[in-house]
């Protein structure tokens, strides 16, 4: 058997080593400016690929990432295997009843969403081809079909992710809005599948054969398949070791399925979708399973894949302003006003509309990979696939803060976010509650600019009202005060506890003193709320007594709470 | 770039999908028949490869599992990582500190349990090479190094795997055993370093380099990088997304290391083992990071490795008897008699020092690791391959039963061992407690062959010297029978709840008869200890009483307990 030799599986993983460590550092990067991680993700690419290192240092290049050989098709294997993963995660996050409960309004919102940039896509690129890019010898109408699907194309991971990030998941615009962009999904997909058949992808299966096994093996995988493996999952469960049964099932059965759609003359891509979808509709795969290969390909697959994007063309070389804003122009006009009309026509009123607009139009993920697929089969040049990802990524960057201000929304605070090292007690010294307020005020009220004793009256005059102790080895003493331009947060640790006449008769362990301004209403509650979610958990309960510093408080506290 | 064009993706699509689907499913076979999940996984890899369906449909095979090409360049990278994974996981096992804490014993089990077994394959394969397979023109000291090293090298994940099924995993003889291993299998690597230097594998590196590079590198990685690491990971856990943050470094750390013992001349997998110790050591790494990464690895990657071994070679064509014989009776007895000696010098009774001596045979996983990179750099040939193969598999096969029986355990016993469809009512009609004892005498009694009256009264009269609910909505009606052969369980479910006296006064709605013969001791109170621990868990109780049948009741229950 063929095998890589000595050098190229050291340049594997080390290329996949730092590949990986790079990616997941800028996504952390990203996502701490407030921006999606793939963009953190895609950089990471164009960092060790030809853009950077190849114009720096191209024999380390050659070598990490060689253009051909062995290394270079384990590489294509791997990734290829990545993004299917990703995309059964992707599907595994739809739910199809939704489509159906948000009813008239997701359906109008779906239809005009996706109709409206298709058409004005279509209709640039077949009137103007060359302002889009468009070469002689391309098959015309499979590009303009393309142009017109990724530019109509939602992407529904980034989409999700957003909603959750402001909270409107499960509100009704935030379920519409999911709706619509499944549909959108679906029927993007199914639009691909053509362009692939009319390019001859599948190796001479006829066009019409590809697309009636396309809608046959669509329409099962939505109807038939779902139902059985709904009653499939409880047998694995019942007789196989468990998580691994379920597991080995659901990742066999993605890949058979994206084998089946690969074979057909469609992406393979298309296949582990609808497999995610078909798994994810059965309330017997467990959260626990779904996790597991959830964070495993969110974090491992998902930034390989992304950056491996970056990897494949000189940003800087094949960047061309005109073609980008074009693209871009013809993206956010067409999705943001097609979805808002479908609000409109739904009933809604312009605000919202409006709001469905902008939250439907991030094209991240989706149409990155589409640009992917087009580039390998040389439907679009490098300068288009520059020019689709830069419009991706603008796309999804500009949607979450666009939703935002649109609908006045806030991000939920977080009490973390008003907690420095300077306000952390380890060790509380004083033994009895009105000197732990003291303790506490001592090291707040320096990073407030307020005086102690005036900080230490408030929080002490609002705790003889009525005791903050609320039971569970937790206090919470505060205060609003005149003067403060935003909240503060101090947390003392007492391993003997103080009696803060607590509900449940238990003494304070932790101890977290909230300071707001005087005029912002939502502050405190919303602290006060976030605190005592974090210490339900009993595993943190349990554990923050042995914390030793700052940094290890956090981190426990960050491994309780959901993703971010 | 070179990318592996439709044909090949849809064929390894589908051979990593048939191959996972297989491998689990006769794993999961495996297990059913108490044999260890890896025998299963290989027989997979047996199936599809030339043993099987080479002979039956070798077009089908060609396609599916290419020996040329992309496609078998794409298999080969994807197997390597799995195999680095894999090694990460068995690393992680690993707890440094156990060596210490068991002391002498252990240092005695280590050095004879290596030295003995190492000594006798060293001197036949030295002085009757021909017995063992050795073919001229190989390198001789690499050679008679290797049998060596493969013939004294044990299988760490093995081993735990069959301790912790047999519950004496943190008892002292268990903690001996491991701690033993894990010095064996640390030497072990170093040794077969040292052949892979002889062999010249390094791509030129000097061997002197390559064995000080070695050394340098175990050192670090068991002092100071395990410190480092203990101080980054709270740091990373505190400022990154969680899980991803810690899942990301530890992969890519992982990587890293293969790539860098690639790099020198010996193996990726020594790399990435060290790295999972290094890992595995801070106890900052969290349980469900570990689990997360476990779980992918246990149980797609691991699988794939083990099936892709079966693909290699044609196991009837290559099967020797004589020489496989040969290579398992030094195997076992070096390895059995020295590690029982070892007991003997650390001044432990003979029946306790063969049992360890028994617990250190199993060659398992990496007996069959080493035997895989063996052929591959042409050290051994396939008959030599097929015979480590099956002596790993043999003396895996017997470690267990053999402690089992020298320690005279037991097996811990699970409730749904006795439970049968016939026994599971899913609602009870019966509303009061005698009535509801009836009820599922009813149903049990058949299968025990014994009279219902005689099974009814019984259960009655115990229950009327001492009610038997337990509390937590639970009851656990039960007698023990004359006549009865083996322990039988029967569940009831009841929505509405049937008062069965129990100390928090909560009316029962599960209610588990259990019936065990006259003079096993034991049964009944195994069988109600595990009840009891099953449903502590709060998960299963919320929803048990929304089971509709029997299999999705043990689907539940399977869930909650401990992978088996």
């Amino acid at each position: 058997m063929e095998t890589l030799n000595h050098s190229e599986i050291t340049a594997l993983l080390l290329a996949l080593g730092l590949l990986l460590a790079t990616a997941r550092l800028l996504g952390e990067l990203s996502r701490r400016f407030n921006l999606p991680a793939v963009l953190g993700e895609i950089l990471a690419g164009v960092l060790w690929g030809p853009t950077v290192l190849g114009a720096l240092a191209p024999a380390w290049r050659a070598f990490l990432f060689p253009s051909h050989g062995g290394g270079a098709l384990a590489f294509d294997g791997l990734t290829t295997l990545a993004i299917v993963l990703f995309l059964l995660v992707a599907g595994m996050e739809v739910d199809l009843s939704t489509v159906w409960r948000q009813g008239k309004v997701a359906l109008w919102v779906a239809l005009t969403g996706m109709l409206v940039p298709f058409s004005l896509g279509f209709a640039v690129v077949w009137w103007a081809p060359g302002l889009t890019g468009y070469q002689p010898g391309v098959n015309h109408l499979a590009y303009a079909l393309f142009m017109a699907t990724v530019l109509s194309i939602s992407a529904l991971p980034i989409i999700a992710k957003i909603l959750m990030d402001l909270n409107i998941y499960r509100s009704d615009l935030g379920v519409t809005v999911i709706a619509a962009a499944i549909f959108n999904d679906l029927l993007g997909w199914l639009v691909f599948a053509v362009v692939l058949g009319l390019l001859g992808v599948g190796d001479g299966m006829h066009l019409g054969h590809t697309l009636w096994l396309t809608f046959a093996f669509t329409a099962a995988m939505l109807t038939i398949i779902p139902w059985v493996i709904h009653r499939i999952l409880p047998w694995i469960q019942a007789h196989t070791s468990w998580p691994g049964g379920v597991l080995g099932f659901a990742l066999s059965f993605c890949l058979i399925a994206a084998a089946f759609t690969e074979w057909i003359g469609i992406h393979a891509i298309f296949g582990s979708f609808l497999a995610g979808v078909a798994l994810g509709h059965s309330t017997h795969l467990r959260e626990r399973t779904r996790t597991t290969i959830d964070q495993f390909v969110s974090f491992i697959f998902a930034p390989l894949f992304f950056a491996s994007i970056g990897l494949k063309v000189n940003f800087v070389e094949h960047f061309d302003l005109l073609l980008t804003l074009t693209i871009l122009g013809i993206a956010l006009t067409g999705k943001v006003t097609g979805s808002a009309l479908g609000g409109r026509f739904g009933g809604l009123p312009w605000r919202e509309s409006l709001g469905i607009g902008f939250g439907m139009s991030a094209q991240g993920t989706m149409g990155i990979i589409l640009g992917v697929l087009a580039l390998q089969f040389g439907l679009i040049n490098q300068q288009v696939f520059v020019s689709l990802v830069v419009m991706a990524l603008v796309t999804s960057l500009v949607s979450g803060p666009m939703l935002q201000w649109i609908l006045r929304l806030k991000k939920p605070r977080c009490f973390t976010d008003y907690l420095q090292l300077q306000s952390f007690v380890n060790h509380l010294e004083a033994t009895e509650r009105w000197q732990v307020i003291h303790e506490l005020s001592l090291v707040t009220a320096p990073l407030a600019g307020i005086d102690t004793a005036i900080v230490t009256a408030a929080v002490r005059a609002r705790e003889k009202m009525m005791p903050t102790g609320i039971g569970n080895g937790l206090a919470v003493p505060h205060a609003r005060l005149p003067g403060l331009t935003a909240p503060l947060v101090a947390i003392g640790l007492s391993a003997p506890g103080i009696d803060f006449d607590a509900p449940d008769n238990s003494p304070a362990h932790v101890i977290c003193l909230i300071l707001t301004p005087l005029n912002d209403d939502g502050a405190q509650l919303e602290i006060l709320a976030d605190i005592a979610t974090t210490f339900k958990v009993r595993e943190i309960r349990d554990k923050v007594m042995n914390v030793e510093g700052f940094t290890e408080f956090l981190a426990l506290v960050r491994s309780g709470q959901p993703r971010r």
